[in-house]
């Protein structure tokens, strides 16, 4: 992409809109823009990296043998009546009368909506156990939308729902999720630790949330040194369910347990292996048995001819919100530092001197180039000043810059730097297209 | 995929819900359930032909140089002050409060949004010109929700909006989008018409609906035989403004209208010439000048130092309609005749006699191979009649089915069955991997 004909609407000033680094880091890159209070409309930019990553998401959904559908934004209020939770839900709930008078809601989740398709879509045991997501967009009407997409009122979950025929199965399907959460945090950069959870308003009597450590974070957690970002571990393979289930054995083994959920007695035993720390949740997994299956009417014909009503669970990720954490876990002064995986473009190339006929050709020509590899570049063509443009490139976080001007061109070689470390390097034309198609 | 794992809800018989072709086939073959009056929940197997539709929208429109962004559902009602159009839009828009008691609405469209969003982002003629799309879920309150997601309340729209310094440019910005619909439909394997429209509540002096014919269709539309679907015409490059001037110029040249902006002294001349048909709209484009840009305040400063309210357009694909109007126009008795650009996967296994040994090694490594060289295949490995295997995959409509039974295995050869010409061909294994990898 040429920035000449990109729209990165930058701002060189902080905002007086945002009070932590990732919001006003979103707003001065250009990646988001506040429509109303907690909804934001994603530029360009910021439409990038949220599409990266759904895609590393779904990749991990897929891989665990989760099924992606798409449920509506909007519901009707029949559904939380037959579960009991549309009085029960509050004002976070945005309620909505259509010209008919009927009572809708914009989703705050969605157990009910896949309940009641699965009730006409699931008849037997040979149906489950069936794992199905959805990428939405969801709403919570927040009283105090704050921290830009890391508490928004319309924000991007991924929302997965498990059906099995009994406790052990829905055991496995939780599992697989604890492992795929994992993984995808990983991918992304992240460093996520899964604690002890209170399930609150979705129900139910195992859950774990996943925080990610940093100071601006809402919540507090509570950790064995077990869990620190130097403690190795492997990830089992996504479906093999044996080495799964002891995977999380041996992880559930440490203590980790948000604010609500604290036992002090172990905590007192542990001792000096306990670490306390603030973190953003990034996600939230239940496992809730039959809650909504009976109160709903969800039964499937078991092996002995009987009907049984499936053990349920659900699985989210706040995609939007992971944007703000990753950026909160990676940046520095000079701005936003982007993991590769998830990075808007991999490249930028900086043309210093955007009127000097000798740059623009072999700018041009990388562009051409690494683009027709396949490779993500953005190119700073603008008739602007280096500074600008280094300090642009800095802002937006690319994980490499290449910057090609009347000297470069001279010497036949063109600096790289590294974004994450700073390091540069002086490389020759071919050595970059190596660097990046080899 | 194996459909022993998949969730795949076929109705055996008609749905007392749909009235016609394509919404009875998109309850039958599972591609949509309703979740309340026009609003559907995307079954699994309906939100892949949902994705591949919003994948070539979105690869022509990245080819004719727009952008795509992402603005949010929920919109905040000053804006719609702003335009004057609040008052203005009727009972069709969904007016929500939220906790607040502030107005809000789920956007029917979104001039107002992006329009606001230029304001800041765009300061001058080098930021022109530009276009931006993004796809998104919109609300119409229709007063009688029907034909499924042909006439729904909650839909899935591409949206793009243009802007320009001066009218000659947005022309060409328009002309891009006319060329870029029609290229859109073509590889969907629709033959659609722009035809002359009514700008409606959008506004503008210059506007074309693009109207796939179909006899359900709920537009009248009037054209010269120029348009009939064996007219062939030859489409420029998506970025070549000139061919495309000149290609514009001359298809408008032939008489197209709907029922509102009939010519009838030009249709009395044409007589003969003239075809009168039932269609279904699958897209509009609109010129409006600067009817938002002026109402709400979009400035940039001009190349000779004042300030000039740029020229805009918009250009909407419905994108979950287009599903109904592609199952419109290429269904048989035995269900839907999916292209093979939109189809939810290309091949289908069928193995018919899933308890034997043989048939089940060969089926299996089949799905695996085809599977492993990227070919998306829908395997049928349930224990169930062979019958309704093949009645099954007639109905959901995949491109290329192959039969593996017992008698094949001995013979060494498979059937191979077009779902479109029902032409079948008995191949070795070998001629089968090659047909689909080669």
């Amino acid at each position: 992409m040429r920035l000449s004909k990109y729209v990165l609407p930058l701002l060189r000033e902080d905002s007086s809109e945002a009070q932590i680094a990732s919001h006003q880091l979103m707003l001065r890159a250009g990646l988001v823009r506040q429509v109303a209070a907690g909804i934001y409309a994603w530029m360009p930019l910021g439409l990038r990296v949220l599409d990266k990553i759904a895609g590393i998401v779904r990749e991990e959904q897929d891989r665990a043998g989760a099924i992606e559908m798409l449920m509506p934004t909007i519901q009707p209020a029949e559904l939380w009546r037959e579960s009991g939770r549309y009085g029960a839900y509050g004002p976070e709930m945005l309620r909505i009368k259509d010209r008919h008078d009927r009572d809708l809601l914009f989703g705050p989740t969605a157990e009910e909506v896949v309940t009641s398709l699965m009730r006409s879509s699931m008849n037997s045991y040979r149906d489950l156990p069936r794992t199905l997501y959805n990428v939405q967009w969801k709403f919570r009407d927040e009283i105090r939308p704050r921290f830009g997409v890391m508490r928004g009122r319309e924000f991007l979950m991924k929302d997965a729902y498990s059906f099995d025929l009994d406790n052990a199965s829905a055991r496995q399907s939780y599992n697989r999720m604890y492992v795929a959460y994992l993984r995808t945090y990983a991918r992304m950069g992240l460093h996520a630790i899964p604690v002890k959870a209170d399930p609150g308003p979705i129900g139910g009597d195992m859950s774990h949330e996943f925080i990610v450590l940093a100071g601006n974070g809402e919540s507090d957690v509570f950790y064995h040194r077990e869990w620190d970002a130097n403690a190795k571990y492997e990830l089992p393979d996504a479906t093999d369910d044996s080495a799964i289930d002891a995977f999380v054995a041996e992880r559930t083994s440490h203590y980790a347990a948000t604010d609500e959920m604290r036992d002090e007695s172990r905590e007192a035993e542990l001792a000096d292996q306990i670490r306390t720390a603030r973190g953003i949740e990034v996600g939230h997994i239940f496992n809730f048995g039959t809650k909504y299956s009976e109160s709903m009417g969800l039964k499937v014909q078991a092996r002995d001819g009987g009907l049984v009503a499936p053990q349920m669970g659900s699985y989210g990720v706040g995609i939007s919100r992971l944007v703000g954490a990753i950026i909160e876990a990676s940046h520095d002064d000079a701005g936003i530092v982007w993991p590769e995986a998830v990075a808007p473009f991999r490249v930028g190339i900086i043309n210093i001197r955007a009127n000097d006929e000798a740059s623009a050709a072999v700018a041009d020509k990388l562009y051409r180039q690494l683009t027709d590899a396949g490779i993500e570049v953005l190119y700073d063509d603008r008739d602007d000043r280096g500074g600008a443009k280094f300090a642009a490139m800095d802002l937006i976080g690319l994980p490499w810059q290449v910057v090609i001007g009347p000297k470069g061109v001279e010497r036949g070689t063109f600096e790289l730097k590294c974004r994450a470390t700073g390091k540069r390097e002086d490389l020759s034309y071919d050595e970059l297209i190596a660097r990046f198609t080899g």
